[in-house]
């Protein structure tokens, strides 16, 4: 249909003003969350000021915890924390579990572009997910920079899997993530199997910053189109780096090389989701590499999805049906 | 990640001009496709004047034709014009079929928004896809508005489907469709099945042109980000429905009931896509009635593809993994 285009251009688009419609498309529910007013914040911390970046995550942490804190301890889930294999670990385990999931385990790590929400936040997760996974989940509050950048998360994270492999056989194990939990969802099953270690059954990616060098398409086309995350995360990234290169698997797991083996993946991102070329191009190299991947996108959907509109939830529900599938878990 | 916005916003999106560049993250064919120069058209001719609008049809049929040709001619493949059920259809037979795709015939609805590319272009589609997905294609050269606007080009393919039952057990026959064909490739077999007739063994919708409301949002948000179909096709969607309602599921399958039974179903669309909306809606609407779908989404990809870059090939490949698991055709 080249005849609806109009003249020459250069490779790259110059696009003038635009006005982006509220979508009609989605939930009423959906609709109220992308009209949500997000805090303000000041520019981010020199990448040197160890003191100042400590204040900024204490302070965004704090406030993401208040803001969740309520809804979710109301939640019909125990909780608490533990160590395991010498980590924080939240192990959140809801009060109904459906018969074929009750010998299993979600390991989880938490979103916050590696850096932010550890600490109660990281329990508040583990018992959302818990009520939304109907299964018991370990959630670990992996270290974060400034005091500890790579690879401290990603130890941390295998010491844990390391850890459940003690106690569960591995396909009962699934691993999960969002965000910047999703980059650790996938280093290390890449990590693990670069060590000999065996492999979960399933892995969920959520939005999954897996790509640290942010070299897709829609760090550009949905920049500030994507309400939740308006652009990239580059300080945070170098903060987490650390001077080790961006571009290596273990930071940015969408250049690993899956062909030795991965287990099934389900990957979610939105229309709207800055991290939309991340998932969509992981999905690529999974079936490149002949692995089962389930690619999943929400309409008119952020970074994070909505919240808890029905979208989202139904987004949950197709990750079960997954885990049914692949990982022996209940129906939904 | 709420701390990465800054300031509260209305529910619409202001975004000011910006310039998107050259995606590093696709292959180089692929960034010679988005930097090609498209042919400027005049202004589309008003709605009631035939004459305009079948001249302004003839214009752009010739010129895709004369454009396509040559290479297309030298495919591997024989071809020829028949008539079934009443109906030109194109036939092309690729001279080496894999033993298991030999008794499979593949219904293909070609591209053109439901107006554009009939007569010699369904020709060489036909035989476009033959060499692709290595089968027998019967291409239908359904009718077109001005003259023949909805519903003559679905009792077209729904004719040309009722004759290919005769020769064809339904589980040997796959629909799909490309743009304005893959509203025709899900709106068949959807009217087929209210009719009672059985259904083929899978459907393939390639950036399908299924809602012609276009109610979703990447309407918006991919408007002139997607260099191929830069804005969406109203006057040509009139000209189609003729006065009936856009979004009856016969003219928008988007909207169709799917709880009563559909087959499994491939979706391919683009990051870039202007449809990526109506893509990744259909795949949550099969899903959400229980119907096996799989989306796959090309990196930085317009409406169309790319053409023949390596990221097109893998997609078509994608698709031939689809048939060989749900409808028993030879493995790529």
């Amino acid at each position: 249909m080249d005849e609806r285009t109009t003249g020459s251009r250069a490779a790259e688009l110059r696009l003038s003003e635009r006005v982006i419609p509220v979508p009609v498309s989605v939930s009423p529910e959906a609709r109220a969350a992308l009209a949500l007013e997000r805090p303000a914040v000041g520019p981010l911390p020199r990448l040197d000021d160890k003191a100042a970046w400590n204040a900024h995550i204490l302070r965004v942490n704090t406030a993401r915890a208040a803001a969740m804190r309520d809804p979710i301890m109301a939640l019909p889930v125990r909780s608490a924390l533990n160590t395991i294999g010498g980590v924080p670990v939240y192990i959140a385990e809801p009060e109904m579990i459906p018969a074929d999931s009750r010998d299993k385990a979600l390991l989880y790590f938490h979103a916050g572009a590696l850096v932010l929400l550890g600490g109660e936040c990281v329990g508040l997760f583990a018992r959302l997910e818990a009520a939304s996974t109907r299964c018991k989940v370990y959630a670990v509050d992996f270290r974060n920079p400034p005091d500890h950048p790579y690879p401290a998360a990603l130890e941390d994270c295998l010491a844990v899997y390391r850890a459940l492999l003690e106690i569960y056989d591995p396909e009962q194990i699934v691993v999960s993530g969002a965000s910047g939990g999703g980059n650790l969802a996938a280093a290390v099953p890449l990590n693990a199997r670069d060590l000999g270690l065996p492999l979960p059954a399933a892995i969920g990616l959520f939005t999954p910053e897996i790509d640290l060098t942010e070299s897709g398409d829609t760090f550009q086309t949905n920049r500030d189109i994507d309400v939740v995350l308006t652009r990239g995360l580059p300080e945070l990234n170098a903060l987490y780096a650390d001077g080790h290169d961006l571009a290596h698997p273990y930071l940015s797991p969408l250049f690993g090389d899956f062909t030795k083996g991965f287990p099934p993946t389900f990957i979610q991102s939105g229309t709207r989701d800055i991290f939309l070329s991340n998932s969509v191009r992981m999905h690529r190299v999974l079936r490149r590499a002949g692995v089962e991947a389930e690619l999943h996108v929400g309409e008119a959907m952020p970074h994070g999805g909505f919240g808890n509109a029905p979208e989202d939830r139904e987004l949950r529900i197709s990750f079960l049906h997954f885990l049914a599938k692949f990982a022996g878990w209940a129906k939904p």
